[in-house]
């Protein structure tokens, strides 16, 4: 079950999609690689360990939420084990399922999370929140240092559009909710959801706040949150004013300080014009300088994506298909085929928008930009849509990112594909680091690190891990954040203390300390032990 | 000396500007009120108490920072009492001085500030945060509840540009420096301050930092928090990632979980166009709705003021001279003399600003605005600037502020004016309550009420705690929040908890016994006691 999770409308049925013979001839060279069958255990054969909710527990949570929202057979209890993370993969595929909770549960709304947290604090047992069970860094543990029993909070009821306010453009909606649902919810209003990184599809709203996701947390006005000790309400449209904004603490808190029962989002119009289009450009670092220029001028698209040689190259041919036959064809005729891909994104009004597409377009031919058109700024597939494929035939494949301002940029960019280069290298064998500027800032920018390298069948966790941990120095290093886009969680935990210092990370335990005495809020992720 | 700070570049001479006659007459009739002598106490005449600082203390100060640097002389003392709210105006004009601090100590960098910290909390000494001197809500009290001695910190030596990151568009500055000196720093490399409320002109970053100023905070890309237990090196530019954005604490804390020692502001281009105008709108709604309706198709301009009827009536009577004048006649040419001006900005590349104000204006005019021209848009001078003139002659004048949803301002609107009106009134008088959007966001807008009665020459500070009391209660009854621009200070501390919730003020107390373990930061603001 965990390898194929339950789909949901936003998951597009990714295992259809096949692997080129293009660009598997490209990785077979690149990487030194022998494709070979290594499937992952069946998932029939998967089995959790006997559940250590205690009985009169059990019996009081049915007493709060009914009989049929506390579960615990085999299907429902493996089917909330981990995220989405390489070593979650690793470890479901090889049979391991130690890490599946006790029990999950639905509650209905707020008052039923926050007496759900007010007993298990009482009793001892830990709560994870799941929203679309996506985490790519281990945000959903499932395991506890003391070993008490954990629960599975799962969200998936509070899932509604519960109020609109149409005149101040904000829209409240249960945390269980996805991007593509309100969007649609939102169209006969004639309003829109801000444009969101293409992978949030698949995460929840609630999940998004929880974990902090750059760009979409600025979309956040205000929420609800549940904690063993009360619950707050936060934020204050439209701007936060008295005192410190408390907001921000429950933004990235992923679920230790307790759970997102409610949002309150801003919309905006569904914009009138939508105007994507692919550029090229001669390397990556005319790309990063180009980029930098438009984000001093105040001239960033709302879409920006920016791949480097080796992304640019291994996506078109992972992409197949006649889209990405003609990018490559049109880039061949520019005398631009080894080069970086920029694909640019206007949205708004009409006019708006042509006038700062004219000023962009103006400054990115200073910069030495060639235009490729509209049709090379069709999305294309990535490289995670074919990751289960991909491990089913020996292969390591791992996304990691950071952002650094656009100063430090270049230095992060080198010091993290070194680090991965030498981790990763093997007599025969070498990675293919594929890296992309996703999402722009007046300051920076989030670069989006790929990785593919021949998996090491005696110790794949091993090799993973090193290679983490020397790309993660070498990030925080140059000047990189832990994390951009997917949290801390259990992954990058470790170096929690090095990113906000020992100070910062006390002053976080002290709001945990008072929210969740007990510390059963998802204890394994955020903090360090 | 109180009544008459040190003039400062970004100040101007306030108290050379006259009353006009026609405003004289226009308040006399409105307000019931007869201009009198009402002379403060000749600041010559002002005693602060005799210090309490400990000998061995100012010693041990002194060690630290140099004799130079810790003074406890009258005149310096008194130049470092409280703020320029009305309340701290009338206590300074009837010849109040004991919450002048017992010393005032000026230190060099971040080592230095976190030094005195550090000592203050061992001695049981306050420590009160000290730049433009100019929180209108009882920011800096200076006095203590448990009566221990109490310092001022003044930051007025850290207040140059220590670096500045122009790819980046950051620029890392001390918390003294004004915006105007910083203006002219940057203009040499093409860049500016994005543009602020025009009264922020006077305070310092590092105060603005402090107080959450709404519009300034998200400008802060990061800070350094020098606390009794430690530094904190807070923001991660381009965006905030790993965990929660602890930034978000410093900011709106007030002085009282340390003292803002650097910043790093995100900066722009300067603007290559700008075009300022006046448009009139038959009614306060209809101003409202016009503007709700840019903010809803995200037109809003950079600059957005619209005065209700009152406010645009009074507001062209005091400014006096001849852009008011012609400002009048062409109110009446349009027959729109009773009615509401809105002023409107725009600034950045001039294509896109072009692009922008047609689709603006086209809008307004659908929503019955009719336009005055760039004369109109002028700045005009405020009420705030005559404001000590107006004491002089027997008046009450204070200003407060809120923000509202779109959906929730009319009636905040209505509820601050009714409260203000019924509180203030009597036989024979009644107040003037001046009203204007001062910023707007997309789901709301803050308004700035200014109020002029005729003083209560027996208990003037009763006569406006009652009004402030009875203000305060009505806009959050109805939906305002506590304040968007001005702070929490001592003014508005009693409110808090219905502002953020018990369970929030109780993480803020968490946050503070963690970084200010014996209270001695700034205790007289934003916590209830």
């Amino acid at each position: 079950m965990p390898e194929q999770p339950a789909p949901t409308p936003a998951e597009p049925a990714a295992r259809e999609q096949t692997l080129p013979k293009a660009a598997r001839k490209h990785l077979t060279r690149e990487l030194g690689w022998t494709p070979r069958a290594t499937p992952p255990v069946p998932a029939a054969d998967l089995e959790p360990r006997a559940t250590r909710l205690p009985a009169e527990v059990r019996a009081e949570l049915v007493a709060l939420l009914g009989e049929d929202q506390v579960a615990d057979d085999r299907e429902t209890r493996l089917r909330h084990t981990g995220g989405t993370s390489y070593l979650d993969r690793l470890r479901r595929r090889q049979g391991d399922a130690s890490d599946a909770p006790d029990a999950v549960l639905t509650p209905a709304d707020t008052g039923q999370t926050a007496a759900v947290l007010a007993l298990c604090s009482a009793r001892g047992v830990v709560v994870v929140p799941w929203g679309g069970g996506t985490s790519p860094v281990g945000g959903l543990p499932g395991t506890d240092a003391d070993d008490r029993p954990v629960v599975v909070l799962d969200l998936a009821r509070m899932a509604s559009v519960r109020a609109l306010d149409v005149p101040s453009s904000l829209v409240t909606v249960g945390p269980g909710m996805r991007a593509p649902a309100l969007a649609e919810a939102l169209q006969a209003d004639g309003l829109a959801l801000d444009r969101l990184p293409q992978d949030l599809a698949e995460g929840t709203l609630g999940g998004h706040a929880a974990t902090g996701t750059s760009g979409f947390d600025r979309l956040v006005a205000g929420l609800t949150l549940a904690t063993p000790t009360g619950v707050l309400e936060l934020g204050r449209p439209p701007a936060p004013a008295a005192g410190p904004d408390l907001l921000a603490l429950a933004l990235g808190s992923e679920g230790t300080l307790g759970v997102v029962t409610e949002l309150r989002l801003q919309v905006r119009p569904e914009p009138r014009a939508r105007h994507h289009e692919g550029w090229s450009l001669r390397s990556w670092a005319a790309g990063l300088a180009a980029l930098q220029r438009l984000a001093r001028h105040d001239l960033l698209p709302d879409v920006v994506a920016l791949g480097d040689p080796a992304h640019t190259r291994t996506g078109s041919l992972l992409a197949g298909g006649s889209g990405a036959r003609a990018l490559r064809g049109l880039l061949r005729s520019r005398r631009h085929g080894g080069d970086c891909l920029l694909v640019l994104g206007w949205e708004g009004l009409p006019t708006v928008v042509r006038a700062r597409r004219a000023a962009a377009s103006s400054l990115l031919r200073e910069s030495g930009a060639m235009r490729l058109g509209t049709r090379a700024g069709a999305p294309r597939a990535a490289v995670p849509q074919l990751r289960d494929q991909l491990l089913d035939q020996g292969l390591l494949v791992e996304t990691l990112e950071t952002a650094a301002t656009w100063s430090a940029l270049p230095t992060v960019y080198d010091a993290v594909r070194r680090a991965l280069r030498e981790s990763l290298s093997r007599p025969g064998h070498r990675p293919l680091v594929l890296t992309h500027v996703a999402h722009g800032y007046a300051t920076g920018a989030s670069l989006v690190v790929t990785v593919l390298a021949d998996r090491d069948d005696d110790l794949p966790l091993q090799q993973w891990l090193t290679a983490k941990r020397a790309a993660t120095d070498a990030l925080l290093g140059a000047g990189g954040t832990l994390t951009h886009q997917h949290g801390v969680g259990a992954d990058h935990r470790p170096w929690l203390e090095e990113e906000v210092g020992t100070l910062g990370v006390d002053v976080l335990r002290a709001v945990k300390a008072r929210l969740d005495p007990q510390g059963v809020c998802n204890p394994g992720v955020l903090l360090p032990g």
